[in-house]
């Protein structure tokens, strides 16, 4: 417990629940962009890496990343809520905007090209998002460290695949 | 009723209920980006055009538009799901996503030359879903335009503020 713990009246626990339930719904929603767009022909046609992964593996990583995320957020927002976590919670807005808009690009429209210069925007976000976490909980940084390693080799596999097949 | 219909086999009452639930979460979802950033000091203190609206305007007038977003993409989904307007309803949840991002961009980071950068792609991404839906549900499409013009309108005041205020 550090000095500013002190300081903070604690947070009624119903209420702090729902706030864990709310993040993990606003997370899950923009997981349902992926639920919209399985892959299809398109992808099963594409030329692949020998290091592609098979798809079942992407429904369960992107579960638990998505799971993180949200505890890690509502970790952040714990101590104070957004009016002094204002930048790190709105970085963290961002890059689920971000999250979400890449799976239409990709899996939607077919635009691999322009789904990895949003990818890297992507990539940008959760690193700034990162950062901004560090000083308020060690635990949300961690929290977010696989889903930015998995992002990373993401885009690592969407820059192959737009070069293998344009 | 148009040839199109007569070959469709009629969706279920309940299925239709649960779909329109469903597209107004997810645009709701997005809406839900507004709650985290209500106009703040920031701001109130930027210098305004004498035709800025009153801050009271734009709750109201986001709930109508999220509300007839909704709809519009029900209604296009009703034309055979997913599977038969994959491009249309790809092309409204980039839109969605866009729209999701402009928030946190303008009034979270306090960034109104990115946020207009994103906001004529998000107008681009509307225009493109409004052309999209026309030769599927015309009821659609003028559920869009007024969203359409509205974020015309929002494009040109966030132009606006980004240069009365650097």
């Amino acid at each position: 417990m550090t000095a500013q713990d002190i300081r903070r009246p604690p947070v009624h626990p119903t209420r702090l629940a729902f706030a864990l339930v709310g993040w993990v719904l606003l997370c899950f929603a923009a997981a349902t962009m992926g639920g919209f767009f399985p892959p299809g022909e398109w992808y099963a046609a594409l030329k692949k890496p020998s290091w592609n992964p098979p798809g079942w593996v992407f429904g369960p990583v992107w579960t638990a990343l998505y799971t993180m995320m949200a505890v890690a957020a509502w970790l952040v927002w714990k101590r104070g809520g957004f009016a002094a976590q204002r930048r790190p919670l709105t970085l963290f807005l961002v890059q689920l905007a971000l999250n979400a808009l890449w799976t239409p690009l990709f899996f939607g429209l077919h635009w691999p090209g322009a789904a990895f210069a949003e990818i890297t925007l992507l990539w940008l976000a959760i690193a700034a998002t990162t950062a901004a976490f560090r000083p308020v909980s060690r635990a949300a940084v961690w929290l977010l460290v696989p889903y930015l390693a998995w992002v990373s080799f993401a885009a690592g596999l969407n820059f192959t695949l737009w070069r293998l097949n344009s």
